[in-house]
This record gives structure tokens, sequence and C-alpha cells, in this order.
């Protein structure tokens, strides 16, 4: 069976590069992207056509690091230090996920919240219950997203209540993975939360569990000051943050690092030579008052960069405000850095939530032939009044101002989900 | 005819402070409030009670500084710098107001946004066109909004097509300040553009003008270093900026000035003296990438502060991002001074967005006895389930999650309106 979305389709092949094709046709079938086609190609004349008149119909977004307990928490406690802010609020509400009438209640929400604001992939933490875990991959995979959940492993450094010992982790761990391969869309990823929480003995563990199995790896990196000082501390025998890592073989191709903020040149060559993604999230940055990643400075040096909204310390689950968000937060280090940096367009912080993070799940460039479609349509028919307006214009416009109530559709695997 | 809204009641009547009534009533009539009482005392037992159950009753809010033509370019060019973002944009549009039916369709969508989202007082810019501006007060003051709209003075560096002559200027001014007459809640304020596009001739008159009449004052300031230079170079005799206001008398405290990014120790002691209000505008600030104004050291030094969303070089006119969005910049500020100035909480946001503002308008602190009733009410239940939380976490997670689908009533001088 042919389909085929009709509308002003706008793609992001590359770093700041729009593809648009105006009124044009997204033509697809099971196995994948057919094309793109200014008009509707005699060999698809057959296509089921869903006319979206002159609505945008754009690639949907990929959130590559939120912590889907703290859905629960979300927009609370945002004026209080970073420390606080963990005790009163994050483990606290992660240990609550013991409960798996309570997860399921929270997890519902968070992938309907996902679905509706035309998220599609993701790479996200749960918490260290390895049952809650499995159901959030349950609810995920049956609302239609795709992508990496990790349960986390930690051993120290956290609440009694939270924390595991080393046997138990390396057992729920596998207890997890033998439980994840009935998923299709949602594959797991190791997590161990971060180098403070982990012991050595654990990080060896999951490195050569990774290793073993091809897995994939998310952890956090470079976040604020203190946080580096004390990994340091922990692993004297480090220069840097990134070495706790890639000395247990959790630092390669196949690793999603969220934050780097501080990342100087040195770190960001080793992620560079390792292939490790970054997973950018203004939004927390700047609310935990941590700082803003140099992000313009790790494209223009080839490190892959991604978008996270990284709830609930960032406080905006739509990724359309996670890729404005990161538009300022690269103007406010632009400002912060006398004009030496420069900031983000529309068009690269779109790529940066679209095709660069679409990639670690195999996908190409823009809609590419033969990828599963992934698109999100908004429709801005409500937006105000004003002199004819390019495509581009309202592509920028819509990625500024639409919500929720302006995504009319939503398509993840093909299939349309909104 | 005795009213009352029950709710958990949220006022904010200093800086920091939480005034909270949980399940309480909030008494009114035509003369305004006549208080806020946990139980419903026995002189009010016939009032009409609206029950808005556990929902929330927050002030309504005040946005001091947005250009109303500005709103059919909301979200473009963003990516522009300044200069050609004034010229293939704010120009333009601008002079699209000379047209009735244009400005008429325009401005009805911008009253229409601004109840939805719960703003009910505001400090606004038009354009240069006498009518447009006549036009733009009649529809806010039919949809219940309050507050001060200017007619635009410029008559030199501006496009050709938009620049006034001094003779037109003044007459217009006159016009237009002949036609305000008929309205109740919408009244004038002299709006000379900034001092670059005004001569020294016009800013005499209009600083005259206002002695006469007891007229309020509103411009920009100091919002970025290319500026001021430009300003210093038009007024040699002027040390600072504030000077090149103050000398026509333009500058005292019927005086709101937005932006202040650059106000160093003297000109906010200039300020402070002189009475000055400023309307910080966060987004826009960033979106310009000018720079984050002292916000926190202005108030330390009791200097005025109010917010502006300054559509549309901010994107965003819901008061409740301009809120979040403050707070973000002024932890972006935070980091920028290394930690030296510290940010603004929830609490102190809200209050610069309801109460400091709302004293421009007469009003006293909080829901003051005898105001007139400003208010909006949210309803978070959609929000996700958590463990219980107390109003104030909930107020909290409000602001920074609550949009306009959330506000389901607002009342604007005891009048409901949305």
């Amino acid at each position: 069976m042919i389909s085929a979305l009709k509308g002003n389709i706008i793609a992001a092949p590359k770093l700041g590069e729009l593809d648009i094709t105006e009124k044009g046709y997204l033509v697809f079938n099971d196995g994948g992207i057919l094309g793109v086609f200014q008009n509707l190609p005699e060999k698809y004349a057959g296509a089921e056509v869903t006319d979206f008149g002159d609505k945008l119909i754009l690639q949907s977004f990929c959130d590559m690091h939120l912590h889907a307990p703290q859905f629960a928490m979300l927009g609370m406690g945002m004026d209080l230090p970073l420390l606080d802010w963990l005790n009163a609020y994050t483990f606290r509400t992660e240990a609550q996920f013991a409960d798996l009438d309570y997860a399921r209640e929270v997890y519902m929400q968070l992938a309907q919240q996902l679905v509706k604001n035309g998220t599609t992939r993701i790479c996200m933490f749960s918490s260290v219950h390895t049952d809650a875990t499995l159901l959030l991959m349950e609810i995920l995979e049956q609302s239609g997203i795709c992508g990496f959940v990790g349960k986390v492993n930690m051993d120290r450094n956290c609440p009694d209540y939270l924390a595991e010992t080393l046997e138990q982790s390396k057992r729920e761990t596998l207890r997890w993975l033998d439980g994840c391969a009935r998923f299709n869309h949602i594959k797991p990823i190791l997590t161990p939360r971060f180098t403070p929480t982990c012991s050595d003995e654990l990080m060896a563990w999951l490195g050569q569990l990774a290793a073993e199995r091809g897995l994939y790896v998310q952890s956090h990196m470079s976040e604020n000051l203190a946080e580096i000082d004390w990994v340091c501390q922990l692993h004297p025998d480090c220069k840097q943050y990134w070495e706790t890592y890639q000395k247990y073989g959790l630092f390669g191709n196949n690793t999603v690092m969220a934050h780097c903020v501080f990342s100087d040149e040195r770190e960001r060559a080793a992620m560079r030579e390792h292939g490790v993604l970054v997973a950018h999230c203004a939004d927390s940055n700047v609310n935990l008052s941590s700082g803003i990643a140099p992000v313009k400075q790790m494209l223009n040096e080839n490190v892959r960069v991604v978008l996270g909204s990284d709830i609930a310390g960032g406080a905006q689950l739509p990724m359309l405000n996670v890729i404005t968000m990161t538009i300022r937060a690269s103007k406010m280090r632009r400002i912060q850095t006398g004009w030496q940096d420069n900031f983000l367009t529309v068009a690269e912080a779109y790529y940066l939530a679209t095709t660069a993070a679409a990639q670690v799940f195999g996908a190409g460039e823009g809609f590419a032939v033969g990828d599963p479609l992934h698109a999100v349509v908004i429709d801005d028919a409500s937006f105000a009044k004003t002199r004819p307006l390019s495509v581009r214009e309202r592509f920028e416009r819509g990625i500024y101002l639409a919500d929720h109530s302006n995504i009319c559709a939503v398509y993840s695997e093909g299939i349309r989900i909104k």
C-alpha cells in the first residue's frame, strides 16, 4: 500500500540546510520513504494521498536525553540549588517508581505528551527499577515511539532507598535485558547514572557487557564544575572526566553523553575521536545555572551533537521549545563570549533535533529514501495574518510559536500516531 | 452586587513574598476588592460565589513593553542581525498599519491573544499612524484590557515611508490625544521611539507636552552598545543615554524605559532618583543578542522594574513565558557574572509581572482592598500526577507549565473577560 502526504515539506538534510518542497508529495509505504516530489510521479498515481493543504510537514523530533520518572516533578523546585533539588525532588520522585501502578499512571501521561508534541524518537533514563523500566518500554512501544530506554545503575553516593548493591545492579541489569527481547522499536541502553554513583567494579562490568552484547551506553558528563572536581577526586588516575568512562569501555561511537558544558578542547577532541554523541540540554543547563555548552565550537570541530529536553532539570518537554531554547542559549553564549561564538540558526537547531539524532537510529539525511517515515504536520492557520509569507518564514514562525495545539498529525515508523 | 471567587489564592504583595490562601474566598464588587478570606465572612454570605474548586487563582499579568504592530511578525527574522531585522521586518511591517482594515485584523487577534493568556494591563507602542493607534485603543478597551498605548513619534533616522516631519508629528500627536478622550481604561502615553529617531525639537516639544498635560512617557534606552554610541554622538553634551531624555523632561516618575541592558551604576542611580520605571524584556534581549540587564542589582538598588514581552524582538506574548524567560535570563546572567549576581526566584518574577506593574496603574500590593479585580484562574488538573503537592509547588509548576489552555478564567476591572 503506497501512501503520500501532501503539503509544504521541510527537511534538514545537513546542518544549516533546508530542503523545501512547496505543495509537494512525501511518498512512502511499509518499507519506508519512496521520495519527496514536487508532483506525484505517474508510478505512484494510485497512492492514498492525505492532503494537508497549505500546512507544514516537518521531520518529527528526537529527544536524546530525558529522565522519564522526573516527568512527575516537571516545573518544580527550580529555585533550589542542585544538591537540594536532587534530594528534595529528584531522588524522592524516582523512589516512587518501585510502585508499578504509579509508574503506569505517570508513564502513560509522559508517552501521550511526547506523541502530542511530535517527539517520535527518544534516548531516555528510567529509574533503577527493573519492572518499572520494562513497563515504560512497553508503554512507549505501544504509543508508537522509538528509541532507547535505560534502567539506571547506581551502587554508591546516592540515598540508601535508591542504591543498589553491586550484585543487585548486575543481576537486575541482566533480568532487565532479558525482558527487553520482546520490543521492536524500543531498545535497551546501558545507563550508569554518572561516574560518582557507580563503583569501579560496576563501571567495568557494564563496559564489558556493552562490548559483549554490542549495547549502546548513555550517561552524564561535565555538567558542572563541582561535579567535575568530584569525579577527578574519585579517579585520581584520570586527567579529565571522559577518561573515567573511557577506561571502562564506556566511551565509544555507541555512547550518548548528556551536557558536556565544560568540555574543553581536549575533551572535545576525545569525543570526536571516539565518535561519542553529545546530548546538549540547554534548558536544564540554564535552569540549574550550570553554564552553556560550546555547541557551535563542537559542531565546527565535527563533534556529533544532538538535543535533549533533560526533563526535569529542563522544564520543557516539547522539542519545539527545546529547539528555540537551544537557539536562545546559543545567543546567550554569544553574549558571554563577547560575540566570539556564533549563535545557532533556526535551520541548524532544527537539524540537531531531527536528522542529527535520527542518524543514531540508522536514518539518512532529511526525508531520505528508505527511511521509515517520521514526520509532524504543523497547522499555522491560527497565527496572525500578515503580508504573504514564504514557506521558509512560516517554518521559522512555526518553530517559534507552535505548540501541541498546532501539531495536527504525527507519524512514526510510517504510522500515524496523532 | 457582591461576588466571590473560591479557590487557592496566590498573590505577590512584595518582591519575593507570596500570600497563599488555600481554598479561600476573593470577595469583590463593582467598587473593587473587598478582601481575601479563608472563610466567607458572615456579611458576605449573600455573595455570588464562583467556585473554582482546587484551581489556582493568581493576579493577572501586566505586559509593560510591547509593539502592537509587530504582532504580525512574531517569531520571524530571528536569525537576522538587528539592523537587517529592522529593515526586512520591523519597518515594513509597521508601514502596513496605514491600512485600517489590516490594522483591525491584526489588532483584533492581538487583543484576543492577550486576553487568552491572562494579560489584562499593558504599556504598548503602536506605530506612527494616528488612526490605527486610535483603533488599537478602541479594540483593547472593548476587549476589557487596561493600560497605556502610544502613537509613535519619529522624525529622523528611519525609512522615508514611515518618517514624520516635525510639524506632522506635532499635529498628529495632538489629533491623537483629542481622540483618546473617549476611552476609560486605555490611556495615551507619549512615545518618542528612541533618541536616534527624534529630533531635538520633537523631544523638547514632547517633554513640554508631557509636563503640561501630566502625560506618561515611554521609550527605549541602553539596549545595545552600538545604539549607545550612536546616541552619544547625536548628543555630545550628554555623558549617558538617560541624559538625552532627561534634558527634555522625558525622564521622570511617569516614564517607562524599555531594556536598560547596559545601564551602569550611574545610570541606575539616575533612574532611581527620577523614579523611572525599567521595562525589562528578557526574551528580546536574548533573541537580539543584546545582553542581559542587571535586574537583580536594579532591585537591590531600589530601581523600579517591571516586565515586557517586547514582541516582536521577544517571540513570546504569554506573560507566563515571559516570567520563566526572565528567570532563565537571570540565571544566565548569574553564570556570566561567575555567580556574583543572584537569580530571580519564581515568586520574584511573578511579582514583577503583577504587583510591581499594577502599581503604575494605582493598584496596591497583591489583591489589595479597593483595587479593581485583575485575576487569572489556572487549571492544573491536566498536569502529571505526582505525590501530593503544596499549593506553593503547584503555583511554581503552573508558572512553568501552564499555557493558554490551562487559563480557564480571566478577570479585568472586576469583569470576567475569558
